[in-house]
């Protein structure tokens, strides 16, 4: 055999290329037809019975060379390309996806503090809120260091529940309080849908926390706020879970989500999580929401919260998250990691000073 | 130096040992007392003040060898030791522990069916109830095969919002009905606290899902019930969180509690989990609640079922649970990993061949 | 429109579905004759630059609906299997893989000892060698236990350069002197190629350890020994990567290969590596080769060691290693987690008394 | 009892404390007066006989409240710090740490290139040297964008045997002479002793890959070279093994070492790995050695390239590995995650554009 027919062969080949492809666009129409059929009819467009019988007729009909599982599995590509196609026609692609939003969210909160634009945010305060004084304590600090947005856990999600769970709605009244006297704004984490409503009144950003990013139920009632949300990413969540999570709060109506690194479980024992650094550009690619990344959880080591801090940043992070407590040794949750406000300024000095921080 | 040196160096050493040993003991015991003193006071028992300023001291008073880190280190370990024993002494230990209750907990359902106790339980049933036809067929089968109780979801937690989620209490309701025709009890989960009540009439067992495993709303309200409930392990959590989750249903009264281990995360990707071996002697040895293991989402694989549950019950587990589906090509979750009501009669027979499934 | 309609267009589909089959398979028969011409001439048969072109010819003449990517995507589909098709039928497929040799492969010993037939195996022994009386004092409770395979390290592969690193060639002689005292036979790990010749006059089996699982150049060179080799899982490996590990040796030549499973590095803290129980019927069902558990290593636990032996049995697993000390508190290797000997006899016994251990 | 009774008891706890500081600072004088006494006789510092005899009479002798473990653990902790600073003063810490060498090491390379001082470092080149047109045509580029060390595998370690192995001792030659041409310095991968030697003549920097990096036998031969080698963190490594597998290199006597973070393995699979990118200051602050991050592995993915490079300089990174291959569609590996040179060319002005990437 000469080249010659190894040239016949290869123009055989390129002519079934050119069949394949016309029969397969073919296919695709008739399957948008009968979508549109299903649509007027109100029945799932996909129909694992009827796809079931293809698939065996096919397979009966095979004379090879391909064997059954080849043939099954090729077409079941083709099946699936042309079920997408459907759904891409007549159903929205996901909400948090940058394909049905292409502009950066910006979140904009009282007093025109915006989340996700131009500027960066620093998100900072302690792990618990624990008392009147120790949580002014920290309001005076931040207001002092130029800082908007002050956090304060009032419902800890514990993992004993021997552990100290938190004030509650009194902790929450603390938390607005001091914010109030130092013209702060509030985050704080919610972990009962019951508890959403009655805390509108003193948060100005729910926090949904990572052991709670699959509570559905919670996610659902978030949806329902007319009140910017914070999701964390859960403990070892993937990103896909991570944007379908918020994908459940925005299907309700809520479009005020940010998204918020947090480190993942891994083996590694010198970190309390691994910072997946890498989650930043490809959330901020995938969807248009704005991502913060928070430093403390994800390393749960003080000693590296600058160049970790500055990495999130460069990555395109739109915001920090860092736990500061008065007296981090007393603390009654997180004691070992909570920088304190003197090491709190030298971190955000430090991190202004690189640069990466846009300050509008 | 000769060895008589050495010898008088080491005869040294042991008196030293000696004294440290006394001076330890006693430091417990004023530990001790200062904690009956606190105890009536109602004050917390930990004073991380108080224990900064002895460690200042102790760094200060130190003259070397040591540094301050070992100091601060090794003192830290001896404060620990004596908080320990004080708690060990005024509260009890982990209710779930095998150290507060030395028997295996055994859980007693109606129709005198027990789990925990002697003999094996096999949990079947559909991943979703989807129709009461679908419903019943399982039933049928799973009556036919001797098969106690059944599972079947109503409310299922899926990764996106656009996917099944279940018929709710209607599912509920056709779960009850189908068991109730062919003598079965139920199992199926529940998510949401507000459901616990209305689902009590329809399940027997109440299931909290992976997902949920550090809800810990879910789990309180569960705790006030009395129902069994079945607790399955996080995603990717520790066999430590696994067992605080529990203590969160048990610290609350409800002291029929069941854990199944389900697989963990990890980076193998011929197997949709890793199914977690271990953790089924460990769980049995660190606390008395039965064990089950759900070999179905631990694998994702049809194709070594009957490996792992033998396996699981060489490795003392109480149950095992299996997702049955009288046609899982259709099924509207989980369609690969179901078993049809043939294979389900396979692998049952050949798990009892083993000699394995204890049957009473 | 009506239902009549909706099933014109499904007959269409069914039309169209059956031209695809007969082109896709047409297809698949131009690319094996092309792969008969490029065998025949000595040049690779996959040819990237070809694929790029035809890709991009489809994408040139494509009107929709579907997507550029879509078509790239299916097309590749298409091409792969053709291209698997031809793989297939002209180059053998993966030595290891059950498809290329059906029956388990029975590795035969002196004195008659098979692995992986239809008894279990029990190779137990110190992790490391450390002095004559020390391997002879366990090697005589072997042989009184009915052990047949003692394994001992000479070559530690430690973490830190200033750990024991084994006594080398002189704790191979060693080994080798107490095992031929007592009638056993010799299982050790080589850690470098230049040692396998040597060695060969010592160890019955080499060991191939769980950090060396992708040196691929020990690997090439132990596939050029006439004797058994027992290649241990990597720390993280996926199991697609420990087969493809044990083909580096089988593509040398060297049949004799063993796998065993020896724990994955997950984030559990319970446990010293997780024990990947599945692997075990799932490299039984993949390969012929026999497949072994490590208990010792895959859980770092004494205490669970009897039901980890079982479930592997019960899984499947053609053997068990595990590692024994005459005193493990004062072991130069591993000493948490060694069985000392009357340990090992409860061990043996109970592994023995469950049924599970296939004795000849 | 009131509270001067509780001052009492605390008074009583702050005299023990001293006392046993006191004892225990003693204890440990005599600890270092044994290790001078066994330095000299040359017997090992550690004795776990002598160490279990002492824990057995504590433990004999203790009459509470401690139980015996608490005393065997606490101990256990007092006789480790005494051993510890034994090993502290008498031999050095880790070679590779920044306690026995504060000021950061610094590579310098043929033509004043350093690697690890003042200035970042670009190494870039195609994942395999496949030609010698490719190679220099890539070379060409290099020298153009004004990149001063190339990369290119000449031994691939691959998973399967059957993937391309890399042009061997002729592929390095190849790298040699193009990087010659055009003025660059050489990397490239070593995974055998026996070809070190060889490759003196033809790299600049010898590389050892992630599947090799607790290949002892390799590290120790790359100990004994006078040429700077990088060394890569394994695909599951704890960074405590990654120093330590430095250490093997070091303790040879090659001071010229690099450490490069290429990800680890996890769960997520949207990326080949997960970029640790904690791992790079805690690297640095634990060691004084240069710390690069491969882009390329650890993301797997071409469109995160550039703020992932940037998260690394940002995070104090010495330096960025990345592949570059004129058509990387028709790579003989690692097709989908080369760069093609233009790629590269706007790649690396982003990165010099973001002021992270520091020139000389």
């Amino acid at each position: 055999m000469t080249n010659v027919e190894l040239d016949e062969l290869r123009a055989r080949l390129d002519e079934i290329n050119g069949q394949l492809l016309e029969l397969i666009s073919e296919r695709a129409q008739v399957v948008q037809e009968i979508g549109v059929v299903k649509e007027k009819q109100g029945v799932p467009k996909f129909d694992p019975e009827r796809e079931k019988a293809m698939l065996e007729k096919l397979v009966a009909s095979n004379k090879g060379p391909f064997t059954a599982g080849t043939i099954r599995s090729l077409f079941k590509q083709i099946f699936a390309a042309s079920l997408d196609l459907q759904s891409a026609e007549h159903k929205k692609s996901l909400l948090v996806s940058r394909k049905s939003h292409k502009e950066d969210t910006v979140i904009v909160l009282p007093g025109d503090i915006a989340i996700g634009g131009l500027s960066s945010v620093m998100v900072a305060g302690p792990c618990s809120v624990e008392s009147e004084q120790q949580t002014r304590t920290v309001a005076a600090a931040l207001q002092k260091a130029g800082i908007k947005v002050m956090r304060g856990g009032a419902f800890k999600p514990r993992t004993s529940p021997y552990d100290f769970q938190g004030l509650g709605m009194d902790g929450l009244r603390i938390l607005r309080e001091a914010a109030d006297e130092y013209g702060l704004l509030t985050i704080s984490e919610i972990v009962d849908p019951a508890h959403l409503e009655p805390a509108l009144d003193y948060v100005d950003i729910i926090q949904i926390g990572a052991r709670n990013m699959q509570n559905f139920e919670l996610l659902k009632a978030a949806g329902e706020l007319n009140k910017p949300v914070l999701l964390k990413r859960g403990l070892a969540a993937t990103m896909e879970e991570f944007l379908h999570a918020a994908e459940y709060i925005m299907s309700r109506g809520n479009t005020q989500v940010m998204l918020i690194e947090r480190g993942i479980r891994t083996y590694e024992k010198w970190t309390r999580n691994t910072l997946d650094i890498s989650a930043v550009p490809i959330l901020k690619q995938e969807s248009h929401l704005p991502v913060l990344v928070d430093v403390t959880h994800s390393t749960g080591r003080k000693d590296i919260l600058i160049p970790c801090a500055k990495a999130a940043l460069a990555a395109g992070a739109d915001g920090i998250m860092v736990e500061v407590h008065p007296d981090p040794a007393t603390a009654l949750s997180d004691a070992a990691q909570q920088l304190n406000i003197e090491e709190f300024n030298t971190f955000f000095s430090e991190v202004k000073a690189s640069g990466l921080f846009r300050q509008n």
